[in-house]
């Protein structure tokens, strides 16, 4: 497959910019997959959160499984990845429907996602119930190998997006900011 | 001034994209500001919470004065905007170090910045101290009138940056998704 294991402390990269992302599960039948835009880095220990709640049909799979892959979707993915977010798989096998490609990960039972540019097994380590936070541990992070469109897709929240554009280093201003392995 | 008031809605155009803000607070003596790139969208009311804890100068005030204005800065600031999360403000007042020019805000007693593209001005509604979250409530929202970068900036964890690029209006996928107002 056209993923390599990366170290897990590169899970930052993806989360911190606060692009959108999916999250894929397996219920213990099928597979299932959701769009979320509000998600959060919580510390250096590969800990984050998504905002979501039980109107998403993930959700309980989410709260009984105890684990997902959260797959990174490119820009160029952005019209499959806003359809992804308009349906509930309560009725759909999106993975179908959207021709994506699930394939086997090593630590959970939900699939990765091989049209994504990166893949994050995750555990499910908490539920906060009073803002709707799913905190997530990553396992194991996988990257795309070779040339792909690697711009990370944001959602405005008014059914606009943006793709990543002009990339600046300023290392250099950041003191010991930088986390290791970074 | 350069900022119209805006309906309250649109904040959530500047939180859920994930871009890095600036936080900026008076301890009833002076201004201070602090840069996070680590921030969450809660709901469409206006809520949303950043991640943070008592090694941040600004972290105490927050708590003791209950209210910020989140600035936004745009991509063209961005040199500045690492360079003012690179130090602390308990020696350096960084509105002069950095030439920020503080504004009145009208519900709080932080200042905004003139310098940002938008200026959220919000009360603090809760600390979760298990995830460093700070929950504010946006009350008012400044947007800056006329041509300039509007570019959002996105943090990678790793002391590069991304600035908004390709823009793509996806709203024709979304059925109900999008809330009112915006």
């Amino acid at each position: 497959m056209a993923f390599k294991e990366s170290p897990i402390e590169r899970t930052l990269l993806y989360i911190e910019p606060g692009p959108v992302l999916l999250v894929a599960t397996n219920d213990g039948r099928r597979n299932n997959v959701m769009t979320v835009s509000w998600s959060i880095s919580l510390d250096f220990m590969q800990h984050f959160a998504i905002c979501t709640g039980p109107w998403n049909y993930s959700f309980n799979i989410l709260l009984e499984q105890r684990e997902a892959v959260i797959a990174v979707p490119a820009a160029e993915m952005a019209k499959t990845v806003v359809q992804i977010g308009d349906i509930s798989g309560a009725q759909t096998d999106k993975f179908d429907k959207f021709g994506l490609t699930a394939l086997p990960a090593s630590e959970v039972g939900a699939p990765l996602i091989d049209e994504a540019i990166a893949n994050i097994e995750c555990r499910v380590v908490d539920y906060n119930e009073q803002y709707g936070l799913i905190v997530f541990e990553a396992l194991k992070l996988w990257e795309k190998k070779g040339k792909c469109d690697r711009r990370l897709l944001h959602a405005r929240g008014d059914g606009t997006f943006t793709a990543d554009g002009e990339s600046m280093n300023l290392r250099r201003y950041m003191k010991d900011e930088i986390p290791p392995g970074l």
